[in-house]
């Protein structure tokens, strides 16, 4: 192999960024907890249970992650060794405190919903005062897939909304958007400075967990390079390598940024397929110190996420034009077990498909049969 | 994981199929000599040099192979032990001796060059009375890129072709074709006898290595239907389960047989990219039982081989719609370490990036800087 790189966290992210490390002659290493993973297939699990922190960073040549939340002090222990982790250090601080994104955001001119910081009751009803009702109550830290938050539609609920947050400390209050639908923007960034970007993905959630993305965006023309502008300004700001990830609500008064993930994105996933270069192997590529490969997208595709429970097999791929990824998880409700990926030859195709899909999963979460793209 | 496939081999053709097998669930196991083989990166390797057939055996659900050489008795052994094998044992052992291969071809129709068999000196005078000159000699068993072959010009190389080649014992003598190109078609047949068939290859070699392939191959409409009815009659002859590679040569008297590989196959390699479903999955889908995927081709390719030595990483991976793969193998003249497919977004680039990467390639064989496609 060429290069070794060691990826906090072991799950389908990293599984997937191995497959794409792997025909460049790059091998990962993961640092996770559990040693049976979804990456343990493609490479050595370093156990985060048993202290294995030092040789993991002495098993390899550069780091990543693929997990937002990757504790700050073990990635000072690396950068202590002198060794180099993208994307940086301050990309995922700022990334693991809501409060810290949102002020980011407000700083490079990127709109945001109007927020406040609370750390106690009578923080909330201050931002009840001044921000009106409905607001999100948020966690500045930790909280994914929609936990951690309440939205807090009347004052009585504060006291409920304290309860069920309040031993976060800190929390970020921020105005109920009304929005029509939300987009995300996924770029990368090499180590050269070049930026790309891939289209905009639209995605549907279940229940606070991403159903199906829909790429590119429909009627996303005048979107895409506002995105593209606001992703490029976090990008260079930071001076970023590898992937980043921007979710937008797309509002009358355009788009707002809700959140950014500092690593590979479940809406990017399509791109296995559905682009020139996937998130993974672009990502991989940043991180190698290699030239980035077109995003540019090959066919219209959709995404749906496989949670919960497997479908049979057989019957998702009889479908025509239905990619398969698996990730060799057990079931448990709420958890996400593969992808589907559907790129048919006749784009035109792609309503018919979602409509057959929907009738095979036993989850279909947002795909309904009755659904037109 | 769902289900084990285990593999006779564990080059690079056991590594792509393993990477297609990940995504559904499915995990390879191999049997191979060398333990730090291409494969090792995605599966245990049995070692055929420490008599772990038995174990090997035991460690699988299916078993299939990327060998084509793959030694008969060890077939036998895991079919006494009530195993299954896909392909057939007796597709290998037809596609082991050249000369039962061209005898199928003739009970099946399908035209190949009037060829005898060889099994003395005294049979290769004859064998020059009965077809003329010139003559390929080609030993019955073994041989590949293009070794244990022999052109017999003229009747004083004789001594000369059987001091090289008479050690096999059995040999084969064609009428030598006027081809003016060379072909190869791959289909792959289900457990439930679905044949699915990609577009034609045209296939270039450079002192008998595979040097690139042109997918689909031009003006091959004429062909497609013809090459599809072949290896059909073929596939459903041998109630054959996988892939099955069917090398042919376009003739001013059409299309000739020259010989089939019971494998996935070097002029396929285009498929990862470049088609909904490649040679590799549906070869995994097919021995596990799947349903098989779309064929179809999303965008004319060009697959470029990388021979010996390896190109400047960068290099390659800075020209547009580059795909990357190479084998973790060590540099040796005349070997395969990986492949370039090229699939830029739009196809009429096909001919610069060729070009482009003639200069890259320190061994471009037989791309040059002034190919036009």
């Amino acid at each position: 192999m060429d290069k070794t790189i060691g990826i906090f966290g072991g799950g389908q992210l990293g599984r997937m960024m191995a497959q794409a490390a792997l025909p460049l002659n790059i091998q990962c290493v993961f640092y996770e907890a559990n040693t049976d993973c979804p990456s343990a297939a493609l490479g050595p699990i370093f156990s985060s249970k048993d202290n294995c922190l030092k040789s993991f960073i002495q098993s390899a040549d550069v780091f990543s992650l693929e997990f937002e939340n990757t504790p700050l002090n073990e990635v000072d222990t690396l950068l202590a060794d002198e060794k180099n982790i993208h994307p940086p250090r301050t990309a995922l601080a700022i990334a693991q405190n809501r409060l810290s994104e949102k002020n980011l955001f407000k700083r490079l001119d990127i709109p945001v919903a109007p927020f406040l910081a609370v750390d106690n009751l009578e923080d909330i009803h201050s931002a009840v005062d001044k921000l009106g009702l409905p607001i999100v109550l948020k966690t500045a830290m930790g909280g994914y897939d929609g936990k951690g938050q309440f939205v807090l539609r009347s004052e009585d609920q504060i006291l409920q909304a304290w309860d069920e947050l309040g031993d976060a400390k800190h929390l970020i209050a921020e105005s109920f958007v009304e929005f029509s639908r939300e987009v995300s923007i996924i770029a990368v960034r090499g180590q050269d400075g070049d930026v790309k970007t891939w289209p905009l993905a639209e995605n549907h959630h279940h229940q606070g967990i991403l159903s199906h993305s829909i790429v590119p965006a429909p009627n996303s023309d005048d979107l895409q390079p506002i995105a593209q502008e606001y992703i490029t300004r976090l990008l260079n700001h930071l001076d970023y390598v590898g992937v980043l990830t921007l979710e937008l609500f797309v509002t009358p008064q355009g788009l707002y940024a809700n959140e950014m993930a500092p690593r590979v994105h479940n809406s990017g996933h399509w791109s296995i397929e559905g682009a020139i270069c996937s998130q993974f192997e672009n990502h991989i590529r940043a991180v190698a110190g290699l030239p980035l490969g077109s995003t540019a997208f090959i066919s219209p595709t959709v995404m749906i996420n496989i949670i919960g429970k497997h479908p049979n097999i057989a019957d998702v791929l009889s479908l025509e034009g239905v990619h398969l990824h698996l990730y060799n998880k057990s079931e448990r409700a709420g958890r996400k077990l593969g992808h589907i990926t559907l790129m048919p030859k006749d784009p035109t195709q792609l309503t018919t498909l979602c409509q057959k899909l929907a009738k095979i999963l036993p989850e279909p979460l947002a795909l309904t049969e009755d659904m037109t793209i």
